[in-house]
């Protein structure tokens, strides 16, 4: 019987990360916490700090998807929009969030600055939403219908993750094999390909690098049936073995 | 006078990236170059080696954009479906281009490798398609309507990009001033707002990051009206001077 994984899609929020300005470095802690859980990460999209675009993309994705993951655009300045957007994108009133207000009171109180009209933005919340708390700003994220609303700034957004995790549908475990080998991709290519057909279940990837100039490569089978994904391994190490070449092999990595 | 600039999206192919297993560093690459030579960076979606989901997203941002740049798939293992994908997605045969066959045989006549039936998958490239070489592999990207379709592996999709950039449009020239303190951004949001509205053709983005658990909070004025972004780089160092701290200023920088 296969179980369908739940699945999740990622949107990123700020023109930082379209113009080059800012390496994004969300996307790969949210994917690996997402294989973690069972989760299937199936897209991500980045978009500019426009309305259109940010509704539309989170529109697409929430029906595509069991959960979207925003992350940016939750701050105090005129470039932070997402609140508006999810607001506009699911038809609820965007208005002050009582407790949300009181958390910013506290955290400026603690650190002497005025709760000014810029930093009220942060509590705008659509009605109805979840909160998502963080211990590193007092600025909370949000959950409406099946879209989490997490920060930009990676130790926060971390942070916001944490809290949410184990609230998230668990799927079953993904196990993670690699085999590690200076084989090149052209000599296995179609031994693989015939591989991957014996073993629909598995996902068998094939990724080379270059290691200070020689050529890596790792063969990773990914999958959540342990005896598939044996059975698979001991065929790629065969062949790797059958290559003249001696395989480095790393089991239930989990991705890595 | 406002001319509409050039515009682009960029479209990741890989499980890879979205398991988390590899931290992509293609989008930031592609995005300096796009915006050293005026050309807006509209979009980024990254999805799985899955045909459906490749020719969907292709059809949809080549429509958007005037240009498309893809990265990954085009190896010679199964997971590798980029040219097959674009073939279909354009309604164009698909077959062995004789000049990548010529440039793979010398490749592996240098190399002391066989070209066998897997490495010749890297010649098969949509009918009428223009090839966009590299000297890191001879595996040749190519260039179909407005999609150019590159390598995943950094280095040899770097050196793609280098191969077509000349031939690629030109916008206005972007220039981009940056003043950094330790302010934080709920201190001035307003008076940020009021800055951006003076000056709608200056794109400016407020960005607060940590340095040695320390608050520090870039404002970066970008566009192409040297005049308008001098104007909104004054009011912007006023504002900073205001609150009682000393503005670092960084002008002309491009992005960074």
């Amino acid at each position: 019987m296969i179980i369908k994984p739940p699945t999740a899609a990622i949107l990123i929020i700020g023109n930082e990360i379209l113009s080059g300005r800012t390496q994004d470095v969300n996307i790969r802690f949210i994917a690996e916490r997402l294989v973690a859980r069972g989760i299937v990460l199936t897209e991500v999209r980045v978009v500019r700090d426009e309305e259109r675009a940010i509704i539309d993309a989170v529109h697409t994705l929430s029906k595509a998807c069991d959960m979207v993951f925003t992350t940016g655009g939750i701050g105090p300045t005129h470039d932070d929009i997402t609140a508006d957007c999810m607001a506009k994108a699911f038809g609820m009133p965007l208005e002050i969030n009582a407790e949300a207000k009181e958390m910013m009171a506290s955290y400026c109180q603690m650190r002497g600055v005025p709760l000014n009209e810029g930093r009220l933005r942060m509590a705008r919340i659509p009605k109805g939403a979840t909160l998502i708390k963080n211990k590193v700003s007092a600025a909370p994220g949000f959950q409406t219908k099946n879209v989490y609303v997490l920060a930009g700034v990676p130790n926060i957004m971390r942070d916001m993750f944490d809290t949410i995790e184990a609230s998230l549908p668990q799927g079953e475990t993904i196990y993670s094999h690699s085999v590690i080998s200076d084989l090149r991709e052209g000599d296995i290519a179609l031994e693989l390909e015939d591989i991957q057909h014996q073993f629909p279940n598995v996902d068998i990837g094939s990724y080379p690098s270059m290691i200070d100039g020689k050529p890596s490569l790792s063969l990773v089978m990914r999958g959540s049936d342990p005896k598939a994904l044996g059975q698979a391994l001991e065929r790629v190490v065969d062949m790797v073995k059958s290559q003249g070449k001696k395989p480095e092999i790393e089991r239930d990595t989990r991705i890595v």
